[in-house]
């Protein structure tokens, strides 16, 4: 049984979506982050580092298994099933290639550039300007890896580009647009006319309260 | 065989350590981040992201690839040797959950921490503190996992430690000590007494032109 935390940011996307496409049961959790919940105790048991999403495994091979950090969880996914991650060589690096430039490069930079632009206590104008140039760099390296590739990692379809995909679904929050990269656009229109895609986002965004 | 691009910073660190550990040959090629020769034509052509480390595996499965990513090139030195990462279960998945741990929180927290204490062209109060803070948070994230195991994700020592000690070897930069945090004290002088760290330390710092 799996039981999953999360609520409508750009991290806890990639797991419903993973768990739509491999066709995965799941009871899911919403933990309001706009309220804090995430840093709640009880939640804070779960995951010391009080963020979503959480995935809890009941019959995990060894256990009950408590998993945080999304991509990790996409990696976790993806092996307990054999899908979405090549078995070995080229394939399967440029996976991991991604999910690390995802997670190190693409995904801060978003995640810093929304912040300074929209939550700082006082303007930082050059924390504004640095961030907001990194997403727009980075994102002009994913357009650059898709004028050549289908999918972001080669071409299949894979869990680097669930990963991918929270942060370009929430690009709003980081002031960036799709109207200057045509190959992301292209991109982003495929993942979003999936199924599995328009599932999770709808199983996530129901969790989000009226206002 | 191995080439590896590299200098003395703290994500090419991880490569040789690996490399060492795993007692692999390589040839390593000196790349100054400092004279900013990331951004030469030649290497943008192995790496058009402008970063090092790369490595290069002339008779990798399937042709010559060229890998960035410095926990990508860990899980596939890792996987191809079938060592330093457990190959299923729970003790995998703490592997990937600290790598990405590292890759997304304490490696970001750490290197804008030090970017905008030392290199920002002008103050910025409110950035220097959020870094700041969020290096000392997830330095102290650390250090509560180091206290229930003796390595980063486990009894034994894998390729999320070689990923943590890229930045505690550069926490100087971040302005970060280990004064506080007595596990990752531990931690950390047992990674620097393994001879391959050592070696691997000795060469990237042989990379740096004397002054």
């Amino acid at each position: 049984m799996l039981d999953l935390y999360a609520f409508a940011t750009p991290n806890s996307i990639k797991v419903p979506i993973a768990l739509e496409e491999l066709g995965l049961a799941y009871t899911l959790h919403g933990i309001n982050v706009r309220k804090g919940e995430q840093k709640a105790p009880d939640f804070l048991a779960l995951n010391p580092n009080g963020k979503v999403p959480v995935l809890v495994d009941a019959e995990a091979e060894g256990g009950r298994l408590v998993l945080t950090e999304s991509a990790a969880i996409l990696v976790y996914l993806a092996e307990t099933t054999g899908r979405l991650l090549p078995a070995s060589g080229t394939g399967r690096a440029r996976v991991f290639e991604q999910l690390f430039f995802h997670a190190s490069g693409l995904g801060p930079a978003f995640g810093q550039a929304g912040f300074f632009q929209r939550q700082a206590a006082e303007p930082q104008p050059l924390a504004i300007q640095r961030f907001s140039a990194e997403a727009e760099r980075t994102l002009g390296m994913l357009d650059g890896t898709l004028a050549e590739r289908p999918y972001v990692a080669g071409e299949a379809f894979s869990i680097a580009d669930i990963a991918h995909f929270g942060w370009l679904w929430r690009r709003e929050f980081a002031g960036v647009s799709l109207d200057a990269v045509p190959h992301v656009a292209r991109w982003y229109a495929a993942m979003t006319s999936r199924p599995a895609v328009e599932r999770a986002i709808a199983r996530v965004n129901a969790l989000v309260p009226a206002p």
